[in-house]
């Protein structure tokens, strides 16, 4: 890795109201990986009119004209820099980030739409993994990843006992699947528990715990795969049997 | 429930592609289903242009001009009759609907964005679930529902020991907390395991076993809540604290 202890770290914000506590703690994250001298950028997903929905429009190629099979499209256009200017745009955040924040609101057991469309259309086959090439050995390996999730729920609901379960339940498709499918070393998630309802006090305590969590993972290791040729060139005809 | 066994399904279904195996299930269903006396409709979210982004454009009504809190806006909405067309639309189908069943590749670990998006803006606040009205006492209780899924992965794969672990952990979330949680009677999930590679035989053999466990589901017992009352007056100031 670079001797250079400065990171760069993308927060992926999916929360539709400015003044809402995600944006608080993208805000606090920002503000002391900034003052601990790390670079920070914020994708504003709602913000920004991110379209989440997968189709031809995430693509300028075509592998087939008649069928649609959004990995192979995917394939295609990793291969032939064929994806839309939006998703390229985003890749390329993911691409030179060290850590990756994303912060949402638990809405209906998970990412808000627009959080899991940006991973679906920007963590593209090619791009963040192929065939042969998840988990351990998964495009994006190297970097390191954590969620930070808002609940109306309080911590008694997510308890084994609670009606929800426990959050590490809740949480494990986007921490296994969405994020360490794709190579990523995932901290274990920060929840604020019962945002909406807890004091001004507890609030602050929130932020100043999780900006903490943010610069405590932008000083561990980090050492970004760089594929030695182009990602589907490490592809061989048996892989997906082994991935 | 009505001596009468003929049951209203609806089918969301959220694949791009009109010739996937997902479309496949959704038909051999539909198919079974009508043949045996039960009234079908197909919710197809890519053909409608589903927009699974929540925003202001749900409502026709507006509870705070200044903050978007989403839940409020959907309290509002549920109150006033103020959701948008295309929201209103897929709420009557899921109100006439003794039986729901979501049909949908498994992407990035879940639902795909589209059908993300159909939880969070049809099975609002106000219509699924109220403070206090959740889970076994959740607004759509008395209904069934069951989830569809194909996915690229093997069986292996998310056998215990598998990269994956086991379906069940994986679709917890949607099952409990996007199903369950508006009090529907939720069957295990059908789960087609890697759809695109499996023979002829093996997927003729999955989609007549798939509209067997529609039909079978079909034949139990139904009782649909409906509310006495409006839901929102459900719902008294200490709910929350309960629910």
């Amino acid at each position: 890795m670079a001797a250079d202890r400065s990171r760069n770290v993308l927060i992926v914000l999916a929360n539709p109201e400015p003044g809402s506590f995600c944006h608080a703690l993208a805000a606090a994250a920002r503000d002391a990986l900034t003052h601990s001298g790390h670079h920070v950028e914020i994708s504003d997903l709602f913000a920004q009119g991110f379209n989440p929905v997968a189709g031809r429009h995430d693509f300028t190629t075509v592998a087939d004209p008649a069928r649609f099979h959004y990995q192979s499209e995917q394939a295609k256009a990793a291969r032939e820099n064929g994806f839309s200017e939006e998703i390229a745009r985003e890749q390329e955040r993911v691409r030179k980030a060290d850590n990756l924040i994303l912060v949402f609101p638990l809405w209906w057991g998970g990412m808000p739409a627009i959080l899991k469309g940006w991973l679906e259309r920007v963590l593209a086959y090619g791009f963040a993994y192929v065939d042969g090439h998840r988990f351990d050995s998964g495009l994006l390996r190297g970097r390191r990843a954590m969620t930070a999730v808002t609940t109306g729920g309080t911590p008694e609901r997510f308890s084994p006992e609670g009606v929800y379960g426990p959050i590490e339940g809740v949480l494990y498709p986007v921490q296994r699947l969405g994020l360490e499918y794709m190579g990523l070393s995932v901290e274990p998630p920060f929840v604020a528990y019962g945002a909406p309802r807890v004091s001004n006090e507890e609030r602050e305590a929130m932020l100043a715990n999780f900006a903490e969590k943010a610069v405590a993972m932008a000083a561990l290791e980090v050492d970004p795969y760089e594929p030695p040729c182009h990602p589907l060139d490490l592809v061989d005809a048996g892989a997906w049997s082994r991935s």
